[in-house]
Parts: structure tokens; sequence; C-alpha cells
């Protein structure tokens, strides 16, 4: 699939970039976001994939988190993708901010009239890694993902029905417990099921890019842990 | 005065709040941002204003810059203003990107149309710097201005024409040689004029926040060394 550069800036000594393609999964435009570490122009790097919340597209990670410092010093490639297909003329699609265009949830819709382009799922474990493997500087044997919100539970649900395909082995996944989002529940089963969990409560946080801000190297720090071991 | 929190949320330890105010400067009413970082919970801290550059709001700096790591840990209170007057319904106002509204260029319109309106120069450096010694713990003996495009020649006519008002010894700028701005003059005229300049010039990149980001906390460092001295 051929790639269409929409972008390119230089930051913390690499480059971030944005690039257009013609989705096979999701049968529209996409557009999603690489940055390219200093190390990338030497060399494969391990792969970080951003997934993010409601209502956001490719922008919202790569303008608000800050994450750019830890990735140049952590020589990872981080992609990341919009939330959901785009302009699909849907019935409903844009009548709800958290339901069709961007609240993708990173699942495989099964309703007949969402099936054809709601996706996600196949398109961030498939499609975008394919894409991203065959044309960027990365090692596909060290890939890891995480997000915020809705991508934060993307991310676990990525992790955990593709073991092994990730590297670090649990999806960093940012949270908070405000009635939709489970933690306490997501805890017991870990629990029930001996799988070890790391659970941190930020205290006095929302739910904004100033939470995510503060807290995006040190979870770029602990994927960068097993992707560069 | 009396201020409006707009909004509140904790980034990095501290707080990031935006306010709204009527100003008597601008004669309309004004959205200005401050960053508390933690030590302002327990004392008096430096103050540093940001000088944003076209188009942009209180918003684009505190959203984009990823400046709050170096403020929280260099313990300094920052503001940042809007760019201009706003809703004033002043002909050709709204016209055009570079002109009138977010276009203020920080200095006070003499032309009969604009001059009750866009005093943005009396703004940032008097009625604002009141307004936040009078309601936040700032020390107003320590206060330094830096800016970015329209912003970083603001700053530096603020701190040219205020000899001894800001602390740091220099206005930090950041600028690109675009054709508009010229360093080599100013460069030319600290030379006649024995005044000490350090000129940076960062290879390959643009203009853009990705640029700022990448370069925010050396700034802010250099802030500190005076503010904190």
């Amino acid at each position: 699939m051929a790639l269409k550069q929409v972008s390119s800036s230089k930051c913390f000594g690499g480059l971030q970039k944005v690039f257009e393609h013609d989705s096979v999964e999701l049968k529209c435009k996409m557009k999603f976001a690489v940055y390219l570490p200093p190390k990338a122009e030497t060399g494969k790097c391990p792969v970080l994939y951003w997934l993010s919340g409601l209502t956001c597209t490719e922008q919202n990670f790569i303008s608000k988190s800050g994450y750019h410092q830890a990735a140049s010093e952590h020589g990872l490639v981080v992609i990341a993708p919009d939330t959901s297909p785009r302009g699909c003329n849907i019935k409903g699609e844009e009548d709800s901010w958290d339901f069709g265009t961007g609240a993708g949830f990173y699942v495989d819709a099964t309703e007949d009239l969402w099936k054809t382009n709601y996706r996600m799922y196949s398109y961030v474990t498939k499609e975008l890694p394919q894409l991203v493997n065959d044309n960027f500087p990365v090692d596909p044997q060290r890939m890891s993902v995480f997000g915020h919100s809705m991508g934060g539970h993307g991310a676990l649900i990525c992790a955990l029905k593709n073991p092994g395909k990730y590297k670090a082995y649990d999806a960093t996944c940012l949270f908070l417990s405000d009635g939709q989002l489970l933690p306490d529940n997501f805890i017991a089963a870990c629990t029930e099921k001996k799988i070890p969990v790391v659970f941190r409560l930020q205290e006095g946080y929302d739910h904004s890019y100033y939470f995510i801000a503060t807290f995006i190297a040190d979870h770029i720090r602990h994927h960068a842990k097993y992707l560069n071991a």
C-alpha cells in the first residue's frame, strides 16, 4: 500500500511525521503518526504503539503528551493511529461523541451496518503493524502497546488476545475509575488467574493530557526496559 | 479586578489554571494561563511570562510546549496571556491571520480605530503583572519574559524598554530567519552598542511547537538561573 506523507517536523533530534493511506481493513483513507528517533537513522528500532482515547485523531497524542523526549532518548519508533474510520457515510456515524467517528473502541464490529468499516482491532493489530514493518526501520520482534482511556482498554485487549505478539509483558494502561472503567474488576480477575499486575493510582489528576504528560516518560521507560532488553 | 477561574488541572505535581477577567487596558474580557508549581504551595516563587506567536490563544503554549516539567522542577510560576484583545467589533479585526485578532504584536496601537483596545504592550508589562502579583504567590522582584515568533519579538521589546524590570538579563527569543524576522540586524545592533547577546540557531527545525518543545527546558533553565539566583 502506498503511503503519502502529510507532514514532517524535527523534534528532539528525530522526526515527527504523519502519513495517509488507503486502509484495506477499514475501507477508507486513514492517517497515522510516526516518530522516528535519531537512532532510526542508523538502524532498526523497537516500535511502540499508542492508542488514543475517545474523540481523538492521530494529532492529540503527538501535539499534547510531550512524549518525544523519552522516545528520542530510548530510541523508540512510536506509532499513533487515528481512533476510528472516517467519512464512511454510515447512518448515525457522526451523532455521538462516544459512538462511531472518533470512537472505534479497537474492536471489529459485528453488526451489519458497521462491520464493513469498523474493524479497528484488525487494523491496529494486523494491517498497521504490517505497513509499519514494511516501510520504517523497525524490528518487528520488538513491539509494544499502550494507550489512554478507550485506548488503554484497547491496549490491554490487543496484548491479552495476542500472547507473545507484544514484547512488554503488560500493556500500560492509563485510566480513571470514573464509573465506566472498572479497574477493580480487572485486578480481581488478574488475582484469580494469578496474573501479575502493576496498578498505580495518581491522586488529584483529571482525565486530560496534563495527566498523560505528567506520567508519559515513566510509561515509555517501562516499555523501553522490555523493548531494549 | 475579579478573576474567574475557567479551568484547573493537576500537572507535574502543580496546577495548570486558566482565568478570565475584564481588562482595563484592552476593554474586553481576557483569558490568561497560570501554572503554579508544587513550590507555590508553601511560598512565593519567581514568575516567568510567555508571549505566544501569531494566531495563538493562551491554550497553545500550555497544551503543546511541554514546559510543565521544567517549571515544576525549577519552582517557577508561568503566565501565558492571550495574543490580542478579542471580540471588540473593530472593522477588519477578523480579516487577516496576522493583523487584529490573534495578532496584537505586544504594542500599544496609535491609530484611532485600534488605540482604544489594542494596548497589548501596556497589558503584558503593567496590567497583567499587577494582577498576577496581587492574586498569586509570586515575588514581583523576580520576573522574566520569553516568547516565540511575534512573542519572541514582544519579549525583547518588553525587556529592552524596561531596564531592570525583568530579572533575566536577556529575553529569550525563539525565532527563525524567515524573511520577516531579522536576527542579523539585531545582532549587528547589539554588537555596535556592545550589548552581549547569545544567539543560537537550530538546524533543521521548523517554526512549530515541535521546535519549541525540543528546546523549552533549555530556555526555562536559562531563566531559572537568574530568577533563582
